[in-house]
C-alpha cells in the first residue's frame, strides 16, 4: 500500500509514499512511549534549543521546501517560502513560551492547621498523534502548531503524513529528525507515520495520550469519534473549518466597496482554503453588498487552483447546492485553468432562506462566499443565533463612535472564538493572547486553541503532591524551583 | 411521577418529591438561560457577595440541615454539621477565587509592526447542569463544589437532586434561593429539578452548556455518551469512584500495625462511600499487610449502614465478586445493624491474580478494601500498570531517607491526579493546589478538578478580541482594567 501526491497543475503524480506497516507503527509509537519519560524529566529551556534547532533547519531548507510544497500544493513560491519562515517562527515561539514556564501552572499551598501542603503542576501527556491540514504544508502540518506545543510541552509526537503533501511531510520530518539527533534529542521525539488506515491505528494505539486535528468537521470528528470508543478515551483536540461570519454595521456600509474588494481578498485567499476564510457577509438591507462583492470579485479575477481533485469537485458540487437551497449566484469567474481549478464565486441569499439545517449555514470549503442582508439589529441577532459556531468572525465598523459596534461584537463572541474588528479574519498571529478554537463544532474542545500560546495547555494533565518532602518531587515541583517558573504560593501569584 | 427518599437505618420513607414536569423543565432551564447573560456581566466580586450570602445562609440552618440529612444518609450529625460548614466555606473560597480574577485569564497583545491588538478573556459557558454525589449530601451536592465553581464563574446552575437526599436537596435549594434573591442575584441564577428521566432531559437541553457529576462511573459514562450525543455537544466533567491505589514501601511497612490501623480507618470512612476511599493496599512481601489489616478491622468493629438498600446489597455482591475473582477474605465485621447495614471487609489475594481484565482491579464500593503483597519495584511497577487510573493514591514511607519514595510517587502520578505521602488519600482539602480528578477513567475530562481553585476553569471559554476599541470590550477586557485583574501584558505576568 502507498499513497500518491499530485501536482494540482497538472495531476501528475509528484511522490509516492509507502504506507507505514503495522509493525513500523508498533515501533514508532513504541519509540515515542520510551521517549515519554525523558521528554517529561528535561528542562522546558532544553525543549526550547530543540525546537530552535528544528525552526533553523526549516528556515536553512527554505527554497528548497518552498519548491517541493508548490509542486504538491500550486500554493506559489512566494506564500510558500513566507509559510516555512512562519513555520519556523512558531517553534521559537513555543520554545519561548516553554521556558517562560506559566504553561505548567506550579500553584503551592504550604500546610496549615487544617490542610495539607500541596503543589499542583501540571505534567506531559505522553505521546501526541499530530494530523496536519490540507491547507497549510508547513503551518499547519508535520511541523506546524500542534508539533511545536507538543514537543515544548514535552511530549513525543507521531505525527501523520497528510496524503495530499505526502513527499513534502517526508522531507520536513527528514530534516527535523536530523536536527533533533543533532541537537540531543532522544529518539522517539518524531517521527512521521503514512497511510489512511495507519491514522486510524494510531489514534487508538494505547500509548497515544491525545490527539491534535486540523481539517475538515466530517475528518475531526471521525478522529474523535475513534478517540471515544477506545478503553481509554483521549482528548482530541480537532480545530474544524466553519463560516466565520462576517457582519458589517450600518455605518460600516458607507463604504461597501472597500469592504467588498477586502471580502474578495480574504475568501479567495490561499484558493479560499483557510479554516478562517470568510464564508458569510451579513449587511445591512439596501447597502448594495452583493452587487459590490460581485464587482469586486470580476476585478480581482481570481483563478483557484485546489489541493485535490476531489477539493475542486467539490467547489462547484458546494455552488450548486447552495442554489439548491436558495441561494442566487451573483458573482462567478469560471475554473479557467488547467489542472484542478474551481470557480470563485459570490451568492446571495433572503434572510428567510437562512433555516435551520439550510445547507446555507454550512461552509463551502474555497472560493465561496454567501451575502445575505438584514432589516434591523433584531433580524442580526437571529441570524447569528442560527448559524453553527465557528473559529472567528469579523465586525465592519464606520468609526470608534459606531452605535452597533459593541451589540455586535458581543453578539458575535457567543459563536466564535476571537472577533476582528475592521480587519478579515484569516490572518491568525502567533502570540500570548491568540484564540483559535471555538465553541462545538469548531473545535472539538473548545476551551483549547492550536495556535498561541495557550496552545501548550492541551498537553498536559495536572497532578498534586500532597505532603511529599521536597526530594521526592519532579524539578518543576520543588521549593528552589530551579527552572525558575513563575509560581502562585499560598494563592499569590509571584 | 415522584421520587421518595428513605431513612437507611429503619427503611423507611422520609420525603416524597414531585418529579419535575417537562413544563417546568423547560421553564427552569429558560430562566437560567435568560439569566445567563446577566450573570456574565457581573463582576466576580459581586458573585462572591452572592456566594457569601448562600454561605453565611447555610450555617445560620446547620442544625436542621443536619438533622434532616442525618434522616436520609445515616451519616451521623456530628460528620454532617461538619460537612455544612465544609460546604459554606467551599462556596465563600470560589468566591475568593472568582474576585482574584486569575481564572479569566486576561491575555492583552499590544500591536505591533505585524501582528494585531489581541485580548483574550475566559467568558462563562452559560447554564451548567449539577449532578451531585450520593455519599456528600452537602459538600459534593446540590451547593456543593460543582455549584459554589460553576456560581463563581458566571454561569446559572440547574442542580438535580439526589434521589436518596431529595428532600434535603430542596430544603437547601430553598435556603439557597431565598438568600440569592435577599443578595440581589438574578432570578433563574439557580435552581433545582428532581427525577431521573428529567436528569436525562437536562443534559439534553439546548441551553445547558456543560455538565459537572460527582458519583459512579457507570453514572458518569453515562451523561457523557448522552451529551455526546447532542447536536451541539458540551463538555461532561464526571468525576468517577476509582480504586485509589496505597503502596507501602519496605521502610513503611516496619510499622504495619500503625498503617493496617490508618487503612481500616480511611476505608470506612462515611461507611467506604468516599470516591477517594483507599480500595487497593500494595505491600512489600512477607511484611504481614494483610493480617495487620484484618486485626485493625476487628478491633475498629465498624458497621456500616449504607446509603441505600442497592448500595447496601451492592457491598456482598461485591465481595462476592472479588471472592469469585481469585481473593480471600481475611477479615469481616458481618452486617449486624438493622436497616441498610453492609458488611466490612479485608480480602487478600497474589500479584499473578490481578490480571488484565480482572474484577479486583475495578472499584467495590463500600467498606472494603484489598491487599496484595509485591515482590519488588519491578512488580510493584507492573502491577500499578495494570491498575485503571484512579483520583488519588497514597505512599506510606518510612522516613526522609526512604530510596523507594522518589521512585513510587513518580510511578503513582502517572495513574492519578494526586498522591498523598504518608497520608490517607480520603482528605480532600479546596484550596488553591488542590486536583480532584485523575486520567481517564477516573475523570472524563482528565485536566479538569471538581476541588480546588481551578475548578472555575471548567465553566468558561477563550475568547480573543482582534484590534476592538476598548470602550467595545467587556469590562474584564478593557486597559483600564475596572476589575482589577491579574494580566499578562505582552508576555508578561502582572
Amino acid at each position: 500500500m502507498s499513497t500518491a501526491s499530485y501536482d494540482p497543475r497538472t495531476g501528475g503524480v509528484v511522490a509516492t509514499v509507502a504506507d507505514t506497516t503495522p509493525d513500523e507503527l508498533r515501533r514508532v509509537v513504541g519509540a515515542a512511549a520510551a521517549a515519554a519519560p525523558v521528554l517529561a524529566a528535561t528542562s522546558p529551556a532544553e525543549r526550547r534549543r530543540w525546537l530552535v534547532a528544528v525552526a533553523d533547519a526549516l528556515e536553512s531548507h527554505r527554497d528548497e521546501l518552498a519548491r517541493l510544497a508548490d509542486r504538491e500544493t500550486a500554493l506559489g513560491l512566494e506564500r510558500l517560502a513566507g509559510e516555512v519562515t512562519r513555520a519556523a517562527g512558531q517553534l521559537r515561539f513555543y520554545g519561548e513560551v516553554a521556558a517562560e514556564g506559566s504553561y505548567l501552572g506550579v500553584t503551592v499551598d504550604e500546610a496549615t492547621a487544617t490542610t495539607p501542603g500541596l503543589v499542583r503542576v501540571h505534567r506531559p501527556l505522553g505521546p501526541v498523534a499530530v494530523f496536519g491540514a490540507s491547507n497549510f504544508p508547513f503551518a499547519f502540518s508535520i511541523l506546524g502548531n500542534d508539533t511545536g506545543a507538543a514537543l515544548a510541552a514535552g511530549c513525543p509526537v507521531v505525527a501523520k503524513a497528510h496524503p495530499a503533501h505526502a513527499g513534502l511531510s517526508l522531507r520536513q520530518a527528514e530534516i527535523a529528525r536530523q536536527a533533533l539527533a543533532d541537537a540531543g534529542a532522544p529518539t522517539g521525539t518524531f517521527a512521521v507515520v503514512s497511510g489512511h488506515q495507519v491514522g486510524v491505528d494510531l489514534v487508538q494505539a494505547p500509548e497515544i495520550t491525545a490527539v491534535a486535528f486540523t481539517g475538515s468537521q466530517a475528518g475531526g470528528l471521525a478522529l474523535w469519534r475513534i478517540a471515544n470508543e477506545r478503553d481509554v478515551v483521549i482528548p482530541v483536540y480537532a480545530e474544524m473549518g466553519t463560516v466565520n461570519p462576517v457582519v458589517v454595521t450600518a455605518a460600516g456600509a458607507r463604504d461597501m466597496d472597500t469592504v467588498a474588494r477586502g471580502l474578495v481578498g480574504s475568501f479567495t485567499l490561499g484558493s479560499g482554503q483557510f479554516c478562517t476564510k470568510p464564508g458569510l457577509l451579513l449587511a445591512p438591507a439596501g447597502s448594495g453588498a452583493a452587487a459590490a462583492v460581485a464587482r469586486a470579485l470580476h476585478e480581482a479575477g481570481p483563478a483557484p487552483v485546489m489541493l485535490t481533485e476531489a477539493i475542486a469537485a467539490g467547489v462547484t458540487a458546494g455552488i450548486d447546492a447552495m442554489v439548491a437551497a436558495g441561494a442566487e449566484v451573483v458573482g462567478e469567474v469560471p475554473a479557467s485553468e488547467p489542472g484542478w481549478a474551481a470557480p470563485a464565486a459570490v451568492l446571495t441569499a433572503s434572510a428567510e432562506a437562512l433555516v435551520p439545517g439550510s445547507r446555507l449555514l454550512e461552509e463551502t470549503f474555497g472560493a465561496v462566499a454567501l451575502v445575505v442582508e438584514y432589516d434591523d439589529a433584531e433580524q442580526l441577532a437571529e441570524l447569528v443565533g442560527r448559524l453553527q459556531s465557528s473559529l472567528a468572525a469579523s465586525v465592519f465598523t464606520g468609526a470608534a463612535d459606531d452605535p452597533q459596534a459593541a451589540d455586535t461584537i458581543a453578539l458575535l463572541s457567543g459563536k466564535v472564538g476571537r472577533v476582528a474588528v475592521d480587519e478579515w479574519p484569516t490572518g491568525v498571529a502567533f502570540t500570548w493572547a491568540q484564540q483559535h478554537g471555538g465553541p462545538w463544532p469548531a473545535t472539538s474542545a473548545p476551551a483549547a486553541t492550536s495556535v498561541g500560546a495557550h496552545g501548550l495547555n492541551r498537553f498536559v494533565r495536572p497532578v498534586a503532591y500532597q505532603s511529599a518532602h521536597d526530594s521526592w518531587l519532579p524539578p518543576e515541583a520543588r521549593a528552589a524551583n530551579p527552572w525558575r517558573l513563575p509560581r502562585r504560593l499560598n494563592g499569590v501569584l509571584s
